[in-house]
């Protein structure tokens, strides 16, 4: 069965090649704009692609700041009020969004240079992208030091999500893909998805089984 | 441009469609199997959705366990023996890999309940899956507690990583959707993709434009 895949030594790749490659090979990431203030009034947004499930009750979720490539802007605001917002990167945005990634300076609101519409819901301390099908509010809890490289991951409480009520299922699950939100690989590719299917509840008597509810 | 979305109460949602909408919320998620054996030579597989990139040089990535919910034994195995793989899932072993979700008793290895090739590449010290197209041998770092809900951060050093290196461009990017990696969303629901494009890195003085590397 073995298709003799070779061993690659990236360890001695040049530098940049070196982070497109050990960029790629934790598989498909999430695309997320998170959107803050900071005291003095200077929104920022900032593209994401570590964020990760935690759990979820409470509601929890992860993410990773590298304070030497992206602009310290995002982590110094949530550290500064407490709060961010989570919107998820669609099929109609997802250049701009990529472009928030550039090296804008802290005056300069990405919303303003990357032509993304900053909006504040329900007086809450961190602006929304209204292009976003799937914006969440998020509340500062914790963070970790990952002292093996400097960076640091934020532990964030969803206080609110705001979505088209028509995606979300009877059951809970919340058709994403419907939303148009979009998958990353590596450090710049952006993919659109198809489903291949939703199964059941792993037993171990029986095989899973796909589900009828979209 | 808002969309008017609806705020959604989800805290108020009984436990299992908790479980389903807040899990969908991070948007994509990476699908793989880690692979490990105990100190007693009993091999385990399990599929995890919370693999995320952390860092390029060291080569880390980072992933949760829920002892509570996923088998211990891979939490286990991987203290015992300080390794472990990942192996991506693709579209060919999406049902296989859901399948090893299921609560097997610690003598059962998933490899056989789920007909996956269980095979041991180099001497290392646990067990990859054949049918995987991209697979890693991890070295464990370090974890973290999350007291907020007792899950488990592990922290682990790519060692190396075994593909087909026509799937390699010249700049490092690999083109995980030509190797047929798939994502997830929420609890059950496995996608393939198709690439919307590769953008160049982001300059503030131009807008994005599309790499025409594959």
């Amino acid at each position: 069965m073995d298709k003799k895949l070779s061993q690659i030594d990236f360890k001695d790749f040049e530098k940049r090649k070196r982070a497109a490659f050990v960029n790629s090979l934790s598989g498909f990431k999430s695309a997320n704009l998170i959107g803050t203030i900071s005291e003095k009034g200077q929104s920022n947004l900032s593209i994401v692609s570590s964020v990760f499930h935690l759990g979820a009750d409470p509601a929890l979720l992860g993410f990773i700041i590298r304070p030497d490539i992206s602009p310290r802007h995002t982590l110094d605001n949530i550290r500064q009020t407490g709060f961010c917002t989570l919107n998820h990167v669609n099929e109609k945005i997802w250049k701009k969004a990529h472009q928030t990634s550039a090296r804008y300076p802290e005056e300069v609101s990405e919303f303003d240079a990357c032509q993304l519409s900053e909006i504040y819901v329900d007086d809450f301390k961190a602006p929304f992208v209204a292009e976003s099908n799937l914006r969440l509010a998020l509340k500062f809890i914790r963070e970790v030091s990952i002292k093996e490289n400097g960076t640091h991951m934020l532990i964030m409480e969803i206080e609110h999500a705001y979505l088209d009520q028509q995606f979300i299922s009877e059951s809970g699950f919340v058709d994403i893909e419907g939303l148009g939100s979009v998958a990353v690989s590596g450090l710049d590719s952006y993919h659109k998805t198809s489903r291949l299917g939703r199964l059941s509840y792993a037993k171990t008597d029986r095989s899973p089984s796909v589900l009828s509810e979209k």
